[in-house]
């Protein structure tokens, strides 16, 4: 409960620096939309737990370091949801931000999300300067082009892209720049939590394959069926629901065992084994194997 | 001419990261075509000549600044140019990127040069950490919400706005950006150069509403007329063509005097000068007095 008022807290003071007087009034709405009210706030979490693990003597620029994870992540949804990608009319429950705001300022707020979360990052790297350049460059590796989200996204722009190549980019980087940057923010070596972050990315894509088929669109926030819809690639369509979720739980599984030895490694490992329960619950298995849906092709 | 080629240096080391293997290869493409080749390069050189005027201590971070002010000024052109915004087909004589590449392509590719430009700030600070901090946040104050260019850009969709907050948002910021970030890698103080940079940027907003009206399309590398078309504020149909032509003197005199006493104090003033010369001919003057275009209202 104390890591997601710390979250929500960062998160708040960040966008009410967009919020100053002499912001444009609808892109400082249109950001805080975007950011408020969240989702599961998994990658920050997950930032500070790693934080907390690796001794946390700077919560100052822990807590910006999980803001900007955020702040990011928020800003690809908004791009995401355009209507030159999914055209998705809903996110988090509300509606997208480019369905509220207007195709213009679903841009701008996007864009204005990506600087904010560099901007927190230099705010909160004062007292600890020197973590700052390795910390950056964490944070844009997971973001930027080649490895990054933004190219995670692009790949849909390509005529041909290896499944994995794409997951790893689009979701798992992210993943790995919070732990990374987690342990970073405290001083440690960032390289020894990269795998966890890896596997979880590539855990969390594929519970949003599986989701995309059986989850409640309410309970989602969003519609369902948009993958299939679009012709995107899918673990749920290239293994069938059956063997995605199998997939996705060895994905866990990888992910528990790669929590490197620290004192909050049992606690890190229980926040794991809780949020795949949470993003696939293990009734769905039981019901896809009753299902059979198969695999396409 | 040593200036130009750091800055183009820069920026090619700066573009081919995005372009390491495993990036998507038509992303890549997008982000490259969206900096090269580029137009007159003003705010870098504005940039790395007031860290000449500075001491330029460290030639690695003043390089690495005056790209990433150039890699975020490209990355506004290409969202600015999208069809939601300007529409522009056209920029620096070529296709726009959204024209060339597609619409999803050109939000990715300005998302991945925003990214690229924090990422080369975060590997040139390397050597001066402690310059970062500050640095990086007049860099995204430059760009971002509140008063960046990111929020320039979204006046242009509010109901109500002033011209010259317009104007000094939309430009004026991220000239700012240029002078006191260039000095800040020099490890100077950036606020005596916050002046230069905003006159200028001012300048540099009213020679742009002049050359809509007054430029060779061919020449001015885009085409013109855009921002009575799109009913946009412009000092040409606030002030009358010769009013604005007067306006843009004035502001480069004060450029010219806001120069802070400096060694480099001269050679900044002549480049300032030619700038001008070169934005808005002294004949386009007699020109408009003879044509008398009036103020529009």
């Amino acid at each position: 409960m104390e890591t997601l008022s710390r979250i929500e807290h960062a998160l708040q003071a960040a966008v009410q620096l967009a919020e100053a007087p002499g912001s444009p009034p609808r892109l400082a709405a249109a950001m805080r939309h975007a950011v408020f009210p969240g989702g599961a706030r998994i990658r920050p979490q997950l930032c500070l737990a790693v934080a907390r693990a690796c001794g946390d003597d700077d919560p100052g620029l822990t807590d910006a370091t999980a803001a900007a994870i955020e702040l990011l992540h928020c800003a690809s949804l908004v791009h995401d949801d355009l209507p030159c990608f999914d055209d998705s009319p809903l996110r988090r429950g509300q509606p997208a931000v480019h369905a509220a705001f207007g195709e213009r300022l679903a841009v701008l707020g996007g864009d204005g999300l990506i600087v904010l979360a560099f901007q927190v990052l230099a705010m909160g790297g004062t007292r600890s300067p020197l973590r700052l350049p390795r910390l950056m460059a964490t944070v844009a590796h997971g973001v930027g082009a080649p490895h990054g989200i933004t190219a995670g996204q692009a790949w849909e722009c390509e005529p041909r892209v290896a499944l994995s190549d794409y997951q790893r980019a689009k979701t798992g980087a992210l993943f790995a720049a919070a732990t990374m940057a987690g342990a970073e923010a405290a001083g440690a070596p960032g390289d020894t939590w990269r795998a966890l972050g890896e596997w979880l990315g590539e855990a969390y894509q594929v519970a949003d394959d599986v989701r995309d088929v059986m989850a409640d669109p309410v309970q989602l926030g969003k519609p369902v069926g948009r993958d299939r819809a679009l012709g995107r690639p899918s673990s749920a369509t290239e293994q069938g629901l059956d063997g995605a979720i199998a997939h996705f739980d060895r994905l866990v599984a990888c992910a528990i065992e790669a929590v490197p030895p620290c004192r909050g490694a049992p606690q890190l490992r229980a926040l794991v084994h809780a949020e795949g329960e949470r993003l696939v619950p293990r009734a769905w298995g039981h019901r896809a194997r009753r299902l059979a849906v198969p695999a396409a092709g």
